[in-house]
C-alpha cells in the first residue's frame, strides 16, 4: 500500500487546486512530455492513441457525410496570406515565419499554416470551373502553429494537432447546411463516444473566426465551472471565395461566386475529456474512447494456474480492448496506476476466484464492485461498458445542466461571475461595446447564443438595458 | 468514343518519354495538384486515399511488433540539431529556419524537422532512467521538411509525409534485432500489400543515412530500369546516444548507454506504386491498396431497372470496396476514366445482362473480360481479386528479375549502364573511390549489399581489380 498511496498523493486534489490537479494528471497518466522547444509539446503513446481513437471515429463520421481527406503544404507564402483582410488582421500576429530554405535566403517569406483557408482557396481556384465540380468536401488531419505566449498542455500550444474541413459550394444555403451538419457530427460525437454533453449555438461577431460571416460552436463545461469551446464550424458566403478570385460557370451559363466553410476539431478535446470525467485518483477515460477498455490484474500472480486463467479470461473478452498488467509491481500500485489512466473496467482475478470459477469487476468511475462468473465476463463487460458510456454522459449532463445560473441584472450577473462556476444565461442587446464593458468587469466572455434556448428570459441587455436582441451564454472560458 | 480517345490520348505513352507518363499519369488520375508553394505538393483525394490505405495497414503491422505511435514537435532547435557531428553535416544543408515567431524575431533559430532523430534522442534522454525502462519503440506519422532543388511528385518535394520510427535499446543485439524487423516489416508489407518486389540489403558506407553505423535498404525496380529505394531501417549503434548524453542504470546497477534505431517509409512508396503496375492507360492499383476496388457500370442506365440492378449488384458486393459511377458520361468515358484511375475490377452490367441474370466482369491489369452469373459475383469478385494481386506480383517479380545483369569486367558494367536498363549485379572492393569513379563515369551508385544472395560472382572487384569483398547490386536510382 504504500507503493499505491505514493503515487495517489503525487496529484493535487482538484478542490485545492484545479489547474496543478490537471497538469498532474496529463503528466502522470503520461499523456504528455514537455519538449526543449518552448510551447511545444510531445505526445506520449497514452496520449497519441487516445487522439488516434477520436481522428478514426470522428473521420468515419466525416466520410458518411461526403467528406474527402487531402493533404495541403505546411507553408503558405506571405502574399498568399495577405489577400483577405480579416482573415491576415485575425492571424498574421500570431504566425511563424520561415525565412531561410537550406542555405538561402528566401524571395518571399513563408508562414507555416496558423489554419489553411488561403491555401484551400487556391487550390479550389484551380480546380473548381463548372457548378459539375461542386461541392469539394475535402479535409486534412495536420497540425498547424500559432505561436502563443502562454501555453498549457492540449488546451493551448504552438504546435498542435487537428483536422480541419473547408468546403465549396455552389450556393449560400448549400455552404449553410454543411456548417450546420459538421457543428451536429461535432456535438454527435462528443456526447455519443466522449460523453461530453455541449451547447450548440453561434458565436457572436466579436467571438466568430477571422473572416467568416458565421461562426457556430460546441461548448462543453469543465468541473471547475470554466467553458472550454470544443469545435466550430463557418460559413464564409463568398466573401472569400471574391478575396481569391475564385469563379465558376453556373447553371445560368454565367459566372459565379462560390460559397465556403470551415471547420475544425482539436487535442483541445482531449483537455476537455480530462477535465469533463477525471477525478483525484486521475483520468477517467469514456469506454468508447479507452485505448484500454479492460485491464486484468492477476491477485499472487505468482501462484501456479493465476497468469494462465488471467490470459484465458483475456482471450475469452477479445471483443474488446483489453490486456493483463502481469508486471512485477504489487497490486496496489497497480491498481493506483490503472485508475491514473482511467482504463474504464479493472477485472482481478486470484486463486480463490479461479477456484469458485469467478472473478471481480471494478468499475474506475465509481467504484463500484460485483463478483462475476467466469463464463459471463463478455456478456458482464459488454453490460458494463455500456452503462458506464451511459452513466458518464448523464453525469457530464447533470453536471452541466447545474452550472447554468440566470442573471437578469448586471448585479446578478457579476455575482454570479465571481461567485458561481459555471454558465451565465443572460440576455444582450447585440452591441459589442457590451461584450466588452462585461468582460472588463469580470473576465467574462460571450460563448454563444444558442440554439435549442432562445427564449429571451428579460427584455432587456443584462449589461446596458437596452432592449434585448438574443439570449447568450456567457462564461470564463480556457 | 471520342471522349473515350481524348481522355487516352491525353496521356504520353511510357516508351516514348517515361518521365512525362509518370506526370502525366500523377497528373490525369487526379493524384497531386501542385501548390503555390514550389517545391510543395497538393496530396488530393484519390491520391491521399492510397496514402491512408498504406498508413493503416503498415501501422497495423508496427503495432503487432509493439510499436507505439507518438506526436513529436515540428521544430528543432539549431542547437539540439548540432549536437551530433555527421547528422548535422547531413541535414544542415537543407532544412528550412524559422527566425520570427508572431511579431518577434526568435533567440534561437527553429529548423523544421527534416527527420527528427535529434527530437527523439531529447524525449529519450528525459523517460530513460532505467533499463526497465527500455525498450521504447516509437514511431510518429507526420510531414518532414528538405529543401530540394528539384522535385517531382511522390518523389522528392520539399515536403512530404511519411512515418519515422526512432527505438532506444538495452544492448546493441536489441536495437540489430529490431532494425532487421523493421527492414523485414517494409519488404513483407510491399510484396504482400503493394505486390511490390523488393532486394533487401545493406547500404555501403558512402551511401548510408548521416549518423548511423549501418543502414539498411529495400530496392525497388521500375518499369524504365531505375531503381527506388522504397524503405530504409538504420542502426546507430550508441554514437548517437552518445552524442547526447542519453545514460541508464543497467542490470549491473552501473550507467550504461543505450543503442538506438530509426526506419522510414514516406509518400514515395506511391511513386513506386505508379512505377511498377502502371502501363499506358494509366494507374493500375493491387486490389489490396486500391481505395476503390471494384467500380460497376451501368450501361444504358436511363433503361428501366437497370440503375436498381447496379445497386443491388454493389450491396451484394459489401465486402469490398465498390462503387456504381452513375454519372451521365458515356461508358466508354468512364471505361478509361477508370482505367486511368486504375480500379482493379470493373463490371459492367446493361439490359440484356439483367435479362439473362449475368454481368460481365473485366480485368484492369490484363484486360480479360468474363460473364459472371449474379448470384455468382460476390463469390467471383473474390476470386478475381485475390488472382489480381497475386499476378500482379508475379508480373513485377518476372521484370525484377529480367532486369538484373551480371558484370565481371568494368568493360561490361558500363555497357550493362549504357544499354541495359536495371540493376548491375557486380563485386566490390570496399572502397568509396570506386563508388565515386563508377558514379562519375556512369551516373550508377550502389544501391545495397544483398542479404540474400551473397555469392562473389568475380574475385576482383569491377572498378579497381582489387581482391573484392561485397557483391553490390549498382542501378541508377530516383
Amino acid at each position: 500500500m504504500a507503493d499505491n498511496k505514493k503515487l495517489v498523493e503525487a496529484i493535487t486534489s482538484m478542490e485545492e487546486d484545479f489547474a496543478q490537479w490537471y497538469t498532474d494528471v496529463v503528466k502522470k497518466a503520461e499523456l504528455i512530455e514537455y519538449s526543449s522547444v518552448k510551447g511545444c509539446m510531445i505526445i506520449l503513446p497514452a496520449g497519441y492513441a487516445l487522439w488516434e481513437n477520436i481522428q478514426r471515429q470522428l473521420d468515419d463520421r466525416f466520410k458518411a457525410t461526403g467528406v474527402e481527406n487531402v493533404a495541403m503544404p505546411l507553408f503558405i507564402p506571405e502574399s498568399l496570406l495577405n489577400k483577405e483582410k480579416d482573415h491576415v488582421e485575425g492571424f498574421a500576429p500570431e504566425v511563424a515565419w520561415v525565412t531561410h530554405g537550406g542555405m538561402e535566403k528566401l524571395q518571399e517569406r513563408l508562414c507555416i499554416r496558423p489554419t489553411s483557408e488561403t491555401l484551400f482557396c487556391d487550390l479550389y481556384k484551380n480546380i473548381v470551373h463548372s457548378y459539375r465540380d461542386l461541392p469539394k468536401n475535402y479535409n486534412q488531419w495536420c497540425s498547424v502553429v500559432r505561436w502563443e505566449k502562454t501555453t498549457r498542455p492540449f488546451l493551448r500550444s504552438r504546435e498542435f494537432l487537428w483536422q480541419e474541413g473547408h468546403t465549396i459550394h455552389e450556393t449560400y444555403d448549400d455552404a449553410e447546411e454543411r456548417t450546420i451538419m459538421m457543428l451536429n457530427v461535432y456535438a454527435d460525437f462528443c456526447k455519443e463516444v466522449l460523453a461530453i454533453p455541449t451547447i450548440k449555438g453561434r458565436k457572436t461577431d466579436k467571438e466568430k473566426f477571422a473572416g467568416a460571416e458565421a461562426t457556430y460552436t460546441i461548448e462543453a463545461m469543465m468541473h471547475d465551472g470554466k467553458a472550454l469551446q470544443s469545435g466550430t464550424s463557418h460559413n464564409f458566403g463568398d466573401g472569400v471565395a471574391k478575396a481569391y478570385g475564385i469563379q465558376f460557370t453556373g447553371r445560368d451559363n454565367k459566372l459565379n461566386t462560390p460559397y465556403q466553410t470551415s471547420w475544425g476539431m482539436s487535442t483541445r478535446i482531449i483537455g476537455a475529456l480530462i477535465m469533463v470525467h477525471g477525478d483525484n485518483s486521475g483520468l477517467v477515460l469514456p469506454p468508447m474512447i479507452a485505448p484500454t477498455q479492460i485491464v486484468i490484474v492477476p491477485i499472487q500472480q505468482k501462484k501456479d494456474g493465476v497468469l494462465e486463467a488471467a490470459n484465458r479470461l483475456k482471450d475469452s473478452l477479445k471483443d474488446f480492448r483489453v490486456k493483463v498488467d502481469d508486471s512485477d509491481r504489487s497490486p496496489g500500485y497497480k491498481f493506483s496506476e490503472q485508475e491514473m489512466r482511467g482504463f474504464p473496467l479493472r477485472i482481478e482475478i486470484g486463486p480463490r476466484d479461479i477456484e469458485n470459477g469467478e472473478c471481480v469487476f471494478v468499475r474506475r468511475d465509481n467504484a463500484e464492485k460485483c463478483t462475476v462468473k467466469l463464463d459471463e465476463a463478455p456478456a458482464k463487460a459488454k453490460e458494463l461498458l455500456e452503462t458506464i458510456q451511459k452513466e458518464m454522459y448523464e453525469r457530464a449532463e447533470a453536471h452541466l445542466k447545474s452550472s447554468i445560473f440566470d442573471a437578469r441584472t448586471y448585479d446578478e450577473f457579476k455575482d454570479i461571475a465571481e461567485n458561481k462556476p459555471g454558465f451565465i444565461r443572460a440576455v444582450w442587446c447585440g452591441d459589442e461595446e457590451c461584450e466588452n464593458i462585461i468582460k472588463a468587469d469580470t473576465t467574462v466572455t460571450s460563448r454563444c447564443m444558442p440554439f435549442d434556448d432562445t427564449e429571451l428570459i428579460s427584455d432587456k441587455c443584462v449589461c446596458c438595458g437596452k432592449p434585448a436582441k438574443h439570449l447568450v451564454y456567457w462564461g470564463k472560458a480556457y
